[in-house]
């Protein structure tokens, strides 16, 4: 099977690449310029993409590509004016492209990647951030694709992630750093809950959805939309003494010694329907093992 | 009162401007460096707009701009891929900054303009085409300064239009230029529903939702939709009946002489709500005797 993967030298992309490859998935690429491509994805054939949209349908047939995973997005959890044209160039007119083009070279399926925070105060539409917005606006596009092509395109949804190799200032990091350095960090009251989900979870999920997608002659899945839930939901504050309890350790943690952010999500989306027939594979405290404790 | 109108050289915009002149509001215009400005509106206040977001704001609070009627969009009935970057900076980029910078300027409200085809099939959202789906796709976006500013913010969906001045290709200007001609028009099977309202009742439609939207403290309207529907709903058929009695004259239509279009609307998008006490002055038929034996 032929898969062009978007987004491939993110956390997720990353990990979904490793495993694609490993399984003998022939997968191709989709890059920017400036994109910085990891040593275990330099052999993989790739395109740039400056917004040659001929180039890429050319590139798409000639590679007879079965399907794109779309895990390319720009994120930005507040924004400010001059960023609405990034953020609307890569999540909207990036995604669209690629999916005008898709079905114009007979891709036969499209997974897209979407997030809980789409779901604010649990309402089917309500965006927590522009960023959400502008992942809900690419839903829009892609309903008028979904209409009147034959391409089978489906959603996962997500919510926090994290796991080995994940850079991003996300919450085990920064409790991890504090481990090592002993300083003490200021946090929100912590009563907020959080979905937290472990990358091998993940991509385990992209890949049943793969082989759902894929064998789905019909198309009894198009336009429809999954969730990845984490396997267990806890406060943030009871977050921590899982962590704690995982790796031993006590964390010095100032709780309430920052205000709860704008539009705080206390409770993230909870209708997601799981990908039919999945389930993770690891704990919550599996997770966190195999991620600090490696 | 204040009011920045975008589209002000289209059809609506042209005849909405001319009416907000002669009714004393000072209007200010937001152009493109392309746009040919049209005489009657040389001597209004307007900044030419290419993205540069901080200049916008500061013309807008400059001018302590009340309200923001946003009828600029780039329509196309079908696209081609090389299209979709100038229909997404036009219907979604160019809107989004806009809106970001006019709740960041204390404007109190923005109407909007969206179209029936965003409910084909009567669906609650359903793209007739990409254009339509753009139109969605910024009302998602909208969704997010909504919820979180001041502003107040309402839609009005329009279908067909028609009325003097008119220079588009659309049906009465074809039926007129046949009978002008004498030629023979070949046209789809007629069976379907046509909802065309005459341009002075959108402009009183707007006009009237103006007057709601600035008297609305409690943003009751903020997120609401509206729709301005046709006096009378008939096929295209019967249309030209109604055509052909209006102005003495027989058409020359070899109906069936085309298919009908790909996802060709059958009929109109029926559950739009009437903005509150506002009912069009004139009927299709005073309508069109005003608009073709002008």
């Amino acid at each position: 099977m032929n898969i062009l993967v978007t987004g491939a030298t993110g956390f997720i992309g990353n990990n979904l690449c490793s495993y694609l490859i490993e399984k003998k998935f022939n997968i191709f690429l989709i890059v920017r310029p400036q994109t910085k491509i990891p040593q275990h994805l330099k052999k993989v054939k790739k395109i740039v993409y400056t917004g040659d949209t001929e180039k890429l349908q050319k590139f798409i047939e000639k590679n007879k590509i079965d399907g794109v995973i779309h895990l390319a997005s720009l994120f930005l959890a507040i924004h400010n004016t001059t960023q609405i044209r990034d953020l609307i160039n890569s999540n909207i007119l990036f995604s669209t492209e690629i999916l005008d083009i898709a079905t114009k070279a007979k891709v036969k399926w499209f997974i897209n990647t979407g997030t809980f925070w789409q779901h604010y105060n649990q309402e089917d539409y309500n965006p927590t951030n522009l960023y959400s917005a502008t992942k809900q606006a690419f839903e829009d596009l892609a309903k008028y694709y979904i209409e009147t092509t034959d391409i089978n395109f489906v959603t996962i949804k997500l919510s926090d992630t994290f796991g080995l190799g994940d850079t991003r200032q996300k919450i085990f990091n920064i409790w991890n750093k504090s481990l090592v350095s002993g300083e003490a960090i200021s946090m929100s009251p912590g009563e907020q809950i959080i979905d937290i989900s472990y990358i091998e979870n993940i991509i385990d999920g992209f890949a049943h959805m793969i082989n759902l997608v894929s064998k789905d002659k019909s198309r009894k899945l198009n336009g429809k939309t999954f969730a990845i839930k984490s396997t267990k939901r806890l406060t943030l504050k009871k977050l921590s003494t899982v962590f704690e309890k995982v790796t031993g350790k006590k964390l010095n943690i100032n709780w309430g010694g920052r205000p709860y952010r704008p539009r705080e999500v206390m409770v993230p989306w909870t209708k997601g329907k799981n990908i039919p027939g999945w389930k993770p594979k690891y704990t919550l405290e599996e997770g966190i093992k195999k991620t600090i404790l490696k």
